[in-house]
């Protein structure tokens, strides 16, 4: 194992300083300079096999992934991303030799490098450890003082929006889980390599009134902003934009409940003033991101205008059914 | 499972806000105030299951011992702790029942929070999910711009000194696996229950010219501080302070393999200007600290003074042997 944590150290070059990186990687721990007149927001999420992603999963989608869902809390508070720290835990048993190990360590590092870069994120700190695979990943963002997006600032009338489109990420799963491979499959590429809504969210700041992450459902997420807002909804569930290939994939009942139901799916849920609709469709419209509007919030608590067939649930990949009536604890139960 | 993250939420009160703390838990990410000139010090540490404590520890300990080892790095750094992150990852097949769970949680989360409170440190977030036990603990604080303690400070001539006393982590370890189970017992509570040194860390802000914390014995972490430095080292093996019971526990020649190589200490390692020995000496009386000298920073590279018998190596928890010709990779081998 000790030669992995070697690799890990050439596959993971330690950023150049600035970045707000005073002291990077090497010490007991990292010094950070936050800017002046900001907030910090912090998540931590934690990624494990055969829970939140299959064994069999190519090493580049989990390094990926376990930073994408990270970054897509972030993004849910309007935030930008500045930095994070990755702790990955590795089964020693899991690989046949040093070269494989080294292999897999590459891809798992291009994964999470290139999504760093991407979202200009310095790696700053981290920890390897011999165990059953899993990664936890702490995001720290930035947004300026107040200007933070919450759960809790819906208001009855606003209207309810999505980024991007729904569905991909369960029906992604469910591919996978049928056997296909083909990495370039739109599906998987949704389930797999989920883009965090960074840009879409710091754009929607100041208009939106309320948001948050679709990871465990369009439904069970929006149970979570009704319920931090205390307000109710009412869907139009044929304006829920579905992921391309979807219909094809799972034909078009099984795509609504992936829709509405599957997860993973990292768009933002969004509740719009009605006044400033046309101003949110603006600020999203030059970032190539659709907003789709999909209900509207009401006085009256609850939701209205799912399909019956939603309630009959959606089989996840850990198996637990779901139904809008009794929404699932998250897979990543938050805590505390 | 679901029901266990139920339990979670009860047992991990949120915070009140206040402490810096202007979002709490319950939303995608929290909203933290960091003070103005001071920078940030982060760090994360994994403690896994079989590899960074026994699976038949008490759950108090496992608790206490995940936020305590992250915990030190800050004090290594002279940081103030303020805030962190717990990321639980649980196995469902582990207990026979929710009283069960219950009950191991409960005690779990009185190890966590007891330590929280003891360090002024605010649960801002956290996660939790299904998989084998292991702990991923974020810590973040705070220290006047400049003013870190950093392992690259250490000059020819300066004082090598520890606080407390060594060994206790190696010895309580090496008696709980010959089956001993009285919490009492001073080197299982050393082990189990490990004390980070913030306050110690705090009050060598500006005298100590470097430090870093034992967690994988005195000569592994000296090497650290060593190469980091450019300097050598020449220790005073019989004036480093061992821990109370280790003698009596392992006999003289094991005991001083404890501390030279045991690890799981969490103690300070630090160098002070020969000029401010008396003041590093009464910066840490009002504490009741003790620091002792070991040695001192020499100009030439490498280590003298070893005790022969340090080179046969120490057994580790997981298995490593240990010499100081080949210090080990840490069990917590940081990355990247």
């Amino acid at each position: 194992m000790l030669a992995e944590f070697d690799l890990i150290q050439r596959y993971f070059t330690p950023p150049a300083q600035g970045h707000g990186v005073a002291l990077g990687v090497g010490d007991d721990a990292t010094l950070l300079t936050p800017a002046t007149g900001q907030q910090l927001v912090v998540s931590v999420d934690t990624s494990v096999v055969n829970v939140h992603f299959p064994p069999d999963a190519p090493a580049k989608a989990i390094g990926h992934r376990a930073l994408a869902v990270a970054l897509s809390d972030l993004a849910a508070m309007g935030a930008d991303s500045r930095w994070c720290l990755m702790a990955l835990t590795l089964d020693q048993q899991r690989w046949r030799d040093d070269v494989a190990v080294s292999a897999w360590l590459q891809a798992y590092a291009q994964g999470f490098l290139a999504l760093c870069d991407q979202h200009e994120t310095a790696l700053v700190g981290g920890d390897v450890t011999s165990g059953s695979l899993s990664v936890c990943v702490t995001v720290m963002g930035e947004v300026p003082s107040g200007c933070a997006l919450m759960r809790s600032g819906a208001q009855p009338g606003d209207m309810l929006a999505v980024t991007g489109a729904l569905g991909g990420g369960g029906g992604g799963l469910a591919l996978w889980q049928q056997g296909e491979r083909d990495l370039t499959h739109p599906l998987l590429t949704r389930y797999l390599l989920p883009v965090p809504r960074l840009a879409a969210g710091r754009a929607l700041r100041g208009i939106a009134s309320s948001a948050l992450d679709i990871s465990d459902g369009l439904l069970a997420d929006l149970a979570h902003l009704r319920q931090a807002s205390g307000v109710g909804a009412r869907l139009d569930a044929d304006a829920i934009p579905l992921a391309e290939g979807l219909v094809d994939a799972l034909g078009p009942q099984q795509a609504r409940k992936a829709a509405l139901s599957g997860g993973d799916d990292y768009e933002l849920l969004v509740t719009i003033p009605h006044t400033c609709w046309a101003q949110a469709q603006a600020a999203l419209a030059p970032l190539g991101v659709a907003l789709t509007a999909v209900g509207r919030c009401v006085e009256e608590l609850g939701v209205k205008g799912v399909p019956s067939e939603a309630e009959t649930g959606w089989q996840h990949f850990v198996g637990q059914a779901v139904s809008d009536s009794d929404p699932p604890a998250s897979r990543r139960g938050e805590a505390p």
